[in-house]
This record gives structure tokens, C-alpha cells and sequence, in this order.
């Protein structure tokens, strides 16, 4: 690892950035972070970072506008304290839904914070899983996206489960199920559904054979659910087994543990790319991508390709 | 229609371009487009556009590069002569399925076309049917994405056509014959494929009843039509009776034509977005887009919401 | 009025958006905003605003980073929406005490709020009585900085006030409480002090003669009052009588109000660039900043010089 | 020291530049700077900076806007010879009393400047004691702002001056001369004055006790001297003893120093931000800046905080 | 003419100003251009230009950096002032000359010209007979180049001119040449030369017959003059004629007109693009740029070809 | 020569990318350029760029929007590949003949082409014989700017010609022409022609003395190669002897060669800039610019002055 490189984190996710951290055998940066008494964000790097590669990790978890504009205000104090490169590394990109006008007048909010984080003055992004991979060319500064599908591939293998079932929970999604569906051998199934509201959803009909297997649901993000409790509902009505939901991005916004906490499924399966709040219950695993991100940090620092992180090419 | 509008037409589609204007009750502009003879484009309009708003129109089809250039040089010229705005009317955007990375040190071209469109001075982009609607996201200036979700829709239910089954020929375009699939109110079916190569693909299975129902296969664009008859071949093998093809950019590359010619293919639907050349086979449907275009100008010059060219709300 | 102007209100200051459109004859625009369950603000105007001359009234107010983030999807959607001009009207312009380094490494977020509106598509500020002027000079957008210096100067003369003195509660707004002095006639006084922490400070010695004198406090904001509760006490220790206490911007962080029912504060005047929340004390004057704006919006709309809303030149 | 690092000088200060050189063992650079007949300037490097780090010194001094084009010349012609970082060092910034607009239709001349060094290719600005701090604000590349706090009030304690005041000439200046008074632990005094016209001005009162002191009158720049000999006057009448008067800039116009020969003035002290032109009387300390820009450049090259040069904070 | 233009005039040329007004029947602006004692420029509008387009005329004539930082200070307080638009209109575009890299580490003035203008905020050029055309391209705002060419071929027709020869003096020029012999109808003879030094020039042939002819220099701009009389006394030499010597600017540095008052010139052809100063000797013959410019100001604001004002097609 | 540095060759001319590399000592790298079968150029890095400093060799021949949009392809892959800098190697430069408006309502392509590179992401252009050098000016990024004057001015020398005259086949080649004979210490002639439609042209007259001299007609390109015929026979109706016809870039649009395999010319001379194809005729010498091409971008990786490149200083 080269020399002049620091690490620093922002409120979201300290674990994480200290997993990272480890696995490079750097020091965690030191930077206060506060807020004055009306909200404002505060920032000061309590060290020199001039001329350094400054890596700034922070996701957009709850609550998410604060945790964004921390990063904006973390990215300009690094600005002017002239660091040569500031590379954010934002595990959960959030906004990500919006990514498109689905109906007039509505803004394309995930290419907002793209202009916004390239104006402040980041030069890199480090992400994994965003929710539409055209984000990507949101940017004009280069993005390393990357994927959770091995680490949550290579869990699912290990559970030696019979007889599984990909399912899509809806027809965007059915990409991305087609690629794991792909890589554990399996066969696939999907949900439609309608949209009647933001954040609800009816499952319309389901196309695939589920009957007496047990399904294993991909999405790249859990909010707060519902869908998730319907499709497992649907899928039972057709006689399938307890379900595994897999997800990389945890969310749970909206009490969804306690509905995730469901007779029909059986784990729930996420990464720690959000931070989890509160006690963790036994039925959810947590997958650590912190591998994945010191690995990304190394490469692009020592060059090479993170091709070589992935067995799927999809990265 | 305010005074100092200006419509002017690339090469790539002249008949299209006469049609928006005969809606519009306008003259075509008067443009010199010619070569010199190493090949450099050369660009000259007639009249003066003075404070002009001008629209361009010019579909990125075949020779793509060559329409490519050819419509930065009329935006350069129109800049460079005192437009007030330069609007363009691009009904098939090209390059669109380099919309991410799908592998490392690849471009993505379609971000690449939008930045250097914005950079020769475009002010608009009207275009219909985008590949990835994310390409929206690509754009700082406003983008009018139409669609003919309803053009199509009302085509195939002017057909009559007992026991449709719209068919989504891959994973990625299943969110498309869903919305289709509702407009119709008919079931769905669809396509898994795998990409061994560039503009080759193999089916691995199909979801959903297909057998003894007329599948209408619902795809974005057609280029050369080597999927559509996998797809067709495969449905057949599941007992549909024959098929119809649908798709708004009749792309029609390396004899695509020929290829569609097929025993199980009843129709092939398409629009006039991308001209037509030769001769065209009598079971091959051209629909016009230039009432949806010339209504989007209008409004573009009047105001006014373009949702109310649309029932669907996709736009 | 010219037709075509459409204005719309944030979540941050309804009321006064309202006053605003009241004394420009029009109606206040209607526009969507919702938060998803994760916390994502999403907009949606409900009328076409195509070609408009869009305005958009938000203060920095509590929670600043919502509002902070509302503002700028707003302006993304209106860009989207192909507005003719967004003109957004802050009368409270956050963020505007970190407008340069005072220590290293420091962020000067004043001016990355300045280039994050620019760069979401803001074409003109109108705000009120910034922190420091200078940060007009943050943005290449016209910014059209107005006073409420004659507003709480003719307030002040209503009151008819015996033996004022004006008091710059620090160094840093000796010029604005010079002004005043100047507009009222009246004589002079300026605290020092220290800010051992933020939030904090220490009054260290006061310069010009208050005994007997009521003190009129002058401030651009009041935060969280201890300091004004600081100087209060200072100027009482020298034989000051009830002071008055002014600000522009009343932030009422953390129990301020609470801190202010004081027994040698008379009355504190405020205005409504922020809105109110909770109950209002009977000595808290709320003049209001809806006529100002509205004629600031007038005037761009039709032409002619805000100087000619105010006596003080200092616009 | 890194090799690869060229310093340059233009025409204003070339001494400066050349103690800076010393200071860093490094020999100055060779560059032609000439001007046509009809005034244009002509620049060439007289050797290859090629990807080196290069350093140009230049004070916006008289010729004011001469010594400005010529920067913008060297930065341009340092752009196109391919260095790879242009590090512009301005111990006088001029145009800085322009940093807002104080009356309708004004330029903010300030930011016009700030934008146009950046867009000739400016990569980092390194200056001292700017007239408004916010214009630190004005820049997106990193600007390291020096100030000579240390420097003056370590000359003045050297004096031991019996019973000193320090003295702000105004309101705007009052911040500076509260820093000056705590780091000399020193009593504090402020005149207010009126404008009436550019360059004039009138006082109308005074704060804080001055009779039998010594006072020390703290500026940024001494222009032409007047509001100074204003202002030792009104502290003369007031029991004042003879004045000390410091500012870090000597910009000394129309007969300047002719003015402050003056019977109560004891001292004027100055840095060598600008260059002295013609003899220097006696009573003129200039005190040099060249070690506090030299370690800037320095620390800038190796690293490490800028923080370590001042006691004081205000970086 | 339509309403809300407000038309300016820099320091330079306030009769070019004063005159295309009144061709216009419009009425100067009132703006107040002032410097303060260290010389920086101060502008101020007397009046409101809000949502005006404006138009600023100031030639880029002696002292040439005064006058080009004035129209800079011009152009910000112009955007700031809310400006609809913002027209430069700059008879004589100096540092034109520098428009590539003759030699290797020398600026390209021209383009950072360009570039700092359109920084500033100019969203128009309108100027004449630019030294390389080329110069057009530097800019990505509307350029409108007007030629003198009839007006002075006009002119010498007028002369009625027994066996004319028109004279390159260098080979850079011979494309002006050739164009005003086509318009004359005349034939043309060309100058060879070597520049040891700036400002200086041998000649080492001619080409083309001059003998018993008048002959007519043709240059863009007469700056010392020095050349122009080296041309003569060649062309002399050869058996021609006394010379009438043609150019767009009268530059006139270096006691220019007393070196050109020479035996064997018999008049000296300029435009006002550049003021006069001093006394005009009764050969020293100057055309007026007024009425080409103003007609180009109508034309931009009514619309319209500026190819109608000319008959040669060279614009 | 530094590690980290990768050379890629476009398809326009992999000879010379691979002889350059030869010079450096250095191995092609391996890039995949295919086309999708509706003509989109998809481009593929084939081993990781992070950090490099990356070349990309690419001529604008023919056919010129194919390879110019490769090139943009290219650019935009490498971009986002992470490549450190991205150098583009652009031997022949095409559009550039559009470099000014010479009509109204023109583009200026070669400045669209410019602006165009410089967005897609290029950081430094090195090219050859620009048909117009301040075509470097269009640029912002370093332009490095090589002349074949040596390399053709050294080969004429070795053929030991008797009684040479240096010809300029038009006005605006004037200057080259009378650079070369300065280098050949040769007499000069010069050729004046009318241009009644594009790639047309009709001499009118000749200036200086040809009759039994040999001819060296200069150009920076020969497209058809009709212009050069032209000249060719009006010399040799004028008494010239064998003409050798020599030009930088050997375009060949339209059977030139053909058409040069002409009686009165002995030789044509050109470059490798652009790839030859088919068949190469004894009588055209094809000299390499590859030696010149490597020493550029050994000079760019290792530092020092292109100026020792070459004798002539007009680089």
C-alpha cells in the first residue's frame, strides 16, 4: 500500500470504514463531524491531508439527507484542504430509484446527487449494487461499481439448500435474478406486481414453477418490506417453501424487521453496506463487504483490475 | 405555432421530417448537407435562423457514425449562426445499449453521445423510446421522451387477435411487455436467453403459457432480427401459433429483412423513427410517429403538458 | 404581471410563499412533496410549468439539511420540466457563517451550497440580509441580496424609543449596526467577545457609553440566544436599561426562546423569512419580509431597480 | 525540495521572488516577459516546464491591471507548455475591496478576477491577508491564505511600547484589530467613519478610551494614506500619543507617503508584499515576507500543515 | 428597434459609441467608469439594465490591458445587473496577433482573450476583420466578423486610380490581398520578409509586378509602421509609384504617424475602430465603422442576415 | 522510458502505432475495436489502464467519421477505465480546413471536433502540420504541435535538385511555402486561384519566376489532388521543368492518384500520417513520421523541449 493514503468516515457507517481500515492495515483518519444547534454540518480534518488520496466512506442510510449532505460538506473540506484525490466510496447509493422520469415533471433525482458530489469535487466513486447500473454513466468521473453477487452466491451454495428457486420480485428486477439464477444453477422465477402508490405494490400474477421449492428472493434493496411479505405470500399460495430473501442493501425502513419477521421466511440475508441499528435477530444475516471494498482501495491505488475480484463478470 | 421556428432535416430521415412539418403546417428549412471529398461533412443553412428556435431532425440510423457527426456539424453550424435554440429531434438514439459497463474497460457510449451533443450546443432533445429511460439521466438539458406504447397498443388492438400472449424475448425488456401486457390486458410471457457474443443469443427457457395463443413479442428495436427468430422458433416448439413482431426502431441490419421473412412470423410492426429503405415486404406494418412528434413540437412551442399525448403515464 | 409565472412553496415556509402570491394577485403553484419511507424526497409539480418563469421559496430553516435537499430536487424537477428560468427565493440563506476557513482543513460550505444550486440548474437567488455580503460573489447567477434595514428601522422609529443605543453584539457585525445607527441617528456602542466552542462565547469588554440607555441589539440571526442572553447581561452590568433585541433570521435553536423570555429583554423583532413554530410569545414582534419580496419578484418579472425599494443604498 | 519545482517571477516584486528562491535554495526561473509596441504583453519560458510544478510570483501592485494581464499571460503560456501543476503566488491581492456589491449595478470585480485566473488555468493561489476572508469562497481551487498576524505582532511587541491601543480605522476592520489586541493582550479602540465619496472618508466618533496611549492604528492595505492621517488626527485630538501605523500591504497611491510624513505618525510598518518604489524613508519598517511564503511553498511541495507557520488559527 | 437595449461605451471609443446610437436613433447608456487611486477600475450602470440587452463597445486600443480589464469590470456588473444579454462589440480585438505558438512555451493570448470573456460573462462578439479568422473559433458564443473590405475597396474605387497594384506586404496577409484585388480588379504583387525581432522586419523579395504602378498595402492593422515603410522603400526601389497604404485599425504606436508621413506615401486609409488621438494630418484618411456596426446591431436584434450588409460573402 | 505507460493503435493507421512503438521500445497494446452489426463501434481494453498513461494513435482518414468517432469511443473507454492521462496521437487532423466561417451559417467543424475531444475526456492532443496552426488555440488542454519541415525539407536536400523554385499552390500556403525555401535557401513563387465550388479551383495568375526551374510545390495535404494538376500545368505552360509535389498528409480522396500519375510530375512526396492503401506507385515517396512521433512522447513521459526536435523553431 502506498504511502499518503488516508481513510476517513463519515456518520453512516464507522464499522464498515474500520473493517476497511483492517484489512489494509491503515489507521482510520481523524475528522470531527458535528452539527451546530440549528443543523448545520461541521467538518474538520484533525490532520494534514495535502497532496494525499483521500478515501471518504460514507453510505446514504438513514437518515439519508443529513448523511448526503455530510459527504458533500466532508468533500469540500477536502477540496480546500488540497487533498490530490478525493475517492468516495459510498457502498449504499441512495436515490438510486429515481433514476428516471416515470412520470412528467418529476426530477431524476440519482443524476442530481451524481452532479452535485462531481461539482463539490470528488474525482472517484466506489459503489456496489446500485439499483439502475446506468448511474454509472451519471458520472463523468470514474466509477467503480461493484457487485455482492459471489458473496451472496457463494452463502447460498453454502447453505446447500435443495431444490431452490430464483424468483425476481418484479419484472426490473428480473435481470439481476437471471445472472444468480445463472450462477447457482437454478431455476428462476417472477412476480408481477403494479405499483398503486409509492412503496406498495399488488402482485399481479407469477410466471415460473415454484411448487414445493424453496425460493430464493433477490432484490438489491430492502425498504420497508411489504413486497418482499407479499411476494413470499404469493409465493406460498402457489405451494412453495419458506423463503430466503437476499438483498444487498438492508434498509428496513418502516418497522420491516418486524414484518420481515415472518412465519414464511426463513433468513433474511444482507450485507453491511448500511449500518444495522438495534439488536439483530438470529433469522438475519449480515455479509460484510468490506473484503470487497479493501480490495477495490488496494487495486486502485496499486492499479491492476477488479476484474479479478469477481468470478462474474458483471462488475 | 409561434413565428421563427424553424425545422430542418438531416439526412437520416427526410420523409419523416416533411411529415412533422406538413402536421405542423410548416416549410422544411433549407439546409445544404454535403461531402467533401475526403469525406468531411459539410453544413449550410439557407436562411438566415437568426434568434430562431430551430429543430433538428435525425435519427441515429444506418451509416450511424456518419448521422452521428453529421448532426453535430448542423449543431455547430446553428450555434454558430444565432439560433436562439437548437432543439433536436432524434427518434432513434443509437449507441443506447452502451448504456453501462457490462464488463471492465468498456465505454459507455451513450453517455458519451449526450455529453458531446450538449458540448456542440443542443438546448432539447425530443426522442422516443430509449433503450434504458436511465439515458434521460444522461442529460442536463431537458429530454421529451415519447413513447408508442399507445400507437402500437392501439394497432395491435385494431388487430382483434384472440388469445394474445405478449412476450418479453429477455429479462431485461420484461418491464416493457408488462406495461404492455396491462395496456392490453392479456398475460405475459418470457424469454431467458444467454449472450455468448455480440449480436448473437441462445434461449434457455421460457416462463409462461404460451401454447395455442398468439404471441406478440415486444421488443425496443429490432437490428438483426437473429433473436426475434430464436425467440419465434422457441414459442413455436411451445405450441403459440404464429407470431407477431413488435418493436418502434426497425434498425433491419445484415439482411434482418430476409431473417424476418419466416414461416412463423405473421407480422412485423414497426415505426417510421428510422427510415425505411427498399422496398418493403407487405408483412411488414409502418407506423408513423410523426403525430407524435409534430404534437411534441407544438406543445415544446406553446407549452403545455406532454402527458396529454399519451393515456399511459410512462412517458 | 406577465402570464407564465409560476410560484411554488417548500415545506420550510408555506405561510409566507402564500403572503407572497396574496401581493402579487397570483395563485401559488401546486406541487407534490413527499418524503419514501427510507427518508428520499421526491417532488412532482401538478401543472405543466413548461417555458415558465418558475419560483421556489425555501429557507434554510429547521431541519436545515431537508430543506437544504428539498430545494434542490425541486429545482432538478423544474429543469426537467423544461422551465423557462428557476429563480429561487431564500429568504434565509443557511450555511452562511462557514463562508471562509478560519481554521485548516475547514470546509467553506457557504460556497458549496452556492455551486450545488448553481449546478442543479438555480438561474438567480433572491435572499435576504446574508450573513456576509461576500457571499454574493459565491454565485455567477444574479443574486438579488435585499435588507429589512428600513423594514426594522421604521419599526424601531414606531416605537419611539428614548435615548437608544445601537449595539453591535461583536466585532464581526460592527458594520451592520453602524448602518443602523446611521438610519436611526442615534449613538453607539460594540461588544468583544471570544468563542472559547461553537455556540459559545465570552464577552470580554465593551466599548461606547450605554448607561441609561436602552440598547438596541442588532443581529443578523439569532440562534440559540446565549450570546444575545451574554450581551443582555453585559450591557445591564453597565447601566443599561431593557434592551430590544433585532435579527433578521429568527433560528430559535435549542429552547432559544425559552433563554430569551428574559427580564432585561423588552421585546425581541424578528421576521418571518423563517417561519414560526409553536406558540408565540407576546414580546416576540414578527414583522413580515412578503411585501419586500414580492415587489423584488415584480421587479425582475417586469424590469426597474430594487434600489427603489429601499432608502439605504446598501442593496 | 522536490526537483521539478520552477519559480517564476513577473514584473512586480522580482526581489520577493528572488528571497523566496534563497529561502528555498532554488534558483529563480528564466522567463521573458516584454510587451509589444502597442502594449501587449509577450511571455516565454525560457526553459522547459514540461511537467513541472511552477510557482509564479506576482502582486496585483501598481500598474494594478498591467500586473494582472501579465498573470493571466504567464498562466496561459504555462498551460500550453504542458506544466503540470501553475501555482500562482499573490502576496497582494488587488480588487479585493470589490468582494460585494455595496450599491445596485455594481461588479463584484473581486470574483470577476478569482474566475478568470482559474479558467487561464490557475491550479492553487497561495496569498496573504486578503481585505475580505470570504474571497478564499470565490476560488474552487485550493487557496492557501496566509496571514502576517504573527509577523507584525511580533515586530511590535519587539518595540515594548508602554500603554498601546490598538486601533480599528473602522467598522469593517474591527475583527482584525480584536485578533491584533488579543494576541498583544492590548486594549481596543474603533472609529467610525462615512464614505461620502471613493477614497474619502470622514470619522464621526470614536469607542474606546485612547488618551495617553499609544496607538496602533491596524490596516490590511494603506492606500493613499488619508483615511489614516484621518484617523491619527481624531486619536490626536482625543489625548492620543503618536501613532503606529501597520498594514501587511504598502499599496501607498497618490503621494502616499508624502501623507503620512506626518507629525503625529511615529511608524509606519509594511511588508514587502508589494515593492517598494523609489527611496524609503526612515520611519518606514518594511517587514519581509518572503520566509512566511517560503515555507508555504514549501510545506506545499512536501506536504504538512500550513498551521504550524502562525500561532494563530486564522489560517 | 425594439425596446429594453441599452447600448454602453467602454473608455476607449466613445464617439464610435456615440455614433452607432445615432444611427440606431437610440441613446447612449449612462454608466460610470471611474478608477481608484490604486488604479482599479470601478464601473457602475446609472440605470437599470434589468432583463435589457446590452451592448458594450470598447476596442482594445491603447493603453490595450486598461481597456481590456474595463470591459471586463463592464461585462460582471453587466450578469450581476441581470442582463438579458450581453453584447460585446469590440472594433479592434487586440492580442490578435498571438493566435498560435510560433515558438515553443509562448502563450496562445488570443484564445485566454476569448476564453476570459466568455467567463465573464459575455454571450456575444461582435467585432472586425479579425487578424487570423480563425480567432472565430475560440469562441463557443455567436461571433459576428464584420470586414471593412467594401468599405475600403469603396473607397479607393472612389480614387479612381490609374494602374493600381495591390501589395501584400507579407506572405501571411496575401489571402486579404488577393480578395481586395478580386473586388478591385486588379492585379497584385506580394512581399517576402523575415522577422529578426518583434517589431521588426526585413524584406527579402517581391513578387509580381510593381513598376510605374500606384500601389495599394493592404494590411489588417498599422502598428508602428515601421514595416509599412520598409514596404515602401521597396517597392520605390522597384520603380513603383507613391503608396497609398490601407488597414482596418490604426493601431499608430511609436510615433507611427510621424514615420509614416514619408515622401513616398501619398495617403494612409484607416478606420475608426481604433479613436484617433491627437491631430489627424490632412493625409491620414479616415472611413467610418459606425454605420456597419450599427446595421449589425439592428440585424441582431430584428433578425435577419448579416450577409446582406456585405457583398463580398468573406463574413 | 517510465512504466505504466500503454500505447493503443485505432484502426486508422496500426502500422504506424506499431512503428512508434518500435522507437520506444515498447509493446502495442491490446485493445478490441469491432463493430455491432448495426455499425455502433464497440471498443474493449484488454488489460488494465488504471493509473496509465494511456496513447491512443488515430488518423481522421478515411473514412473520417468512422475513425473519429472511434476515437471518441476510445477516449470515453479509457476515461473510464481510470486511466491516469489520455494522450491522443492524432498524426493527420482532418475537418480542419473548417476553421473559420468563410459564409454565413457555417459551422466551424474544426473547433466542434476540438471541443468534442476535449469533452469525451482527451488530456492532450500531439498531431502534425495543422492546415491552420491556431487551430491549436482551439484547444485547452496542451496541444503539441509537430512540423515535417525537416523531414521533407532534408529529403528534398538529398535529392541534390538543380534550380529548384519553392511553389505555393495558393495565398494561404504562402507562409509554409516561404518557410521551406528558407530552409532550402531557394526562390519562391507563388500561385493565385479562385475556388467557384468546393474542391474546385481555377488558377488566375502566377507571381514570380518559374521558366526552367523545377518545381516544389508545397502543401500541408493533398485531397484530390486536382488543385495540384492544375498548378502543375500552369507551371509548365509557364516554362517549368518536372514538378515535385510535396505535402504532409497524402489524403488521396477520389482516384488522386490517378490523377498525380501526371507527365509533368517527377515526384510526389508525402507522409505516413495517414495509412496508404492498395498499391504504392515507384514515383510516391513515402516518408515516416513515426521517429518524430516517438521522440514527442518519449519528451512528454520523461520531460524537456519538443524545440530540439526540430532546426526550424516553428513548432
Amino acid at each position: 500500500m502506498q504511502h499518503k493514503v488516508r481513510i476517513f468516515s463519515g456518520s453512516s457507517n464507522p464499522l464498515l470504514a474500520q473493517s476497511i481500515c483492517e484489512s489494509l492495515g491503515a489507521e482510520l483518519g481523524d475528522v470531527t463531524i458535528s452539527r451546530f444547534k440549528n443543523g448545520e454540518i461541521y467538518v474538520n480534518y484533525e490532520e494534514s491531508i495535502r497532496n494525499c488520496d483521500v478515501f471518504l466512506v460514507q453510505s446514504f442510510s438513514h437518515p439519508i439527507n443529513e448523511m448526503f449532505v455530510e459527504l458533500l460538506v466532508m468533500i469540500d473540506a477536502a477540496k480546500r484542504a488540497s487533498a490530490r484525490t478525493i475517492n468516495i466510496v459510498v457502498p449504499y447509493y441512495g436515490y438510486a430509484r429515481q433514476e428516471r422520469k416515470s412520470a412528467p415533471r418529476e426530477p431524476i433525482s440519482a443524476k442530481m446527487v451524481a452532479d452535485v458530489l462531481t461539482t463539490c469535487g470528488a474525482s472517484r466513486v466506489i459503489t456496489i449494487d446500485l439499483h439502475a447500473p446506468a448511474i454509472q454513466g451519471f458520472f463523468n468521473i470514474p466509477v467503480d461499481h461493484l457487485t455482492t453477487l459471489d458473496l451472496i452466491g457463494d452463502y447460498l451454495k453454502s447453505l446447500n439448500l435443495a431444490r431452490m428457486v430464483i424468483v425476481s420480485p418484479d419484472a426490473g428486477r428480473a435481470k439481476t435474478a437471471e445472472k444468480l439464477a445463472n450462477y447457482l444453477d437454478s431455476p428462476f422465477s417472477i412476480m408481477f406486481k403494479k405499483r398503486p402508490a409509492h412503496n406498495e405494490s399488488v402482485i399481479t400474477h407469477v410466471i415460473g414453477d415454484v411448487e414445493g421449492r424453496t425460493p430464493v428472493i433477490i432484490e438489491d434493496q430492502i425498504d420497508t418490506g411489504s413486497t418482499i411479505v407479499n411476494v413470499v405470500e404469493s409465493l406460498r399460495e402457489r405451494g412453495a417453501s419458506e423463503a430466503i430473501v437476499c438483498a444487498t442493501h438492508g434498509v428496513f425502513s418502516d418497522h420491516a424487521l418486524q414484518r420481515l419477521n415472518h412465519p414464511h421466511i426463513r433468513e433474511v440475508v444482507v450485507t453491511d453496506s448500511i449500518a444495522a441499528s438495534g439488536d439483530r435477530p438470529e433469522w438475519l444475516k449480515v455479509l460484510t463487504v468490506a473484503p470487497i471494498l479493501s480490495t477495490a482501495v488496494r487495486i486502485i491505488l496499486e492499479g491492476g483490475s477488479l476484474a479479478t475480484l469477481f468470478k462474474d463478470a458483471g462488475v
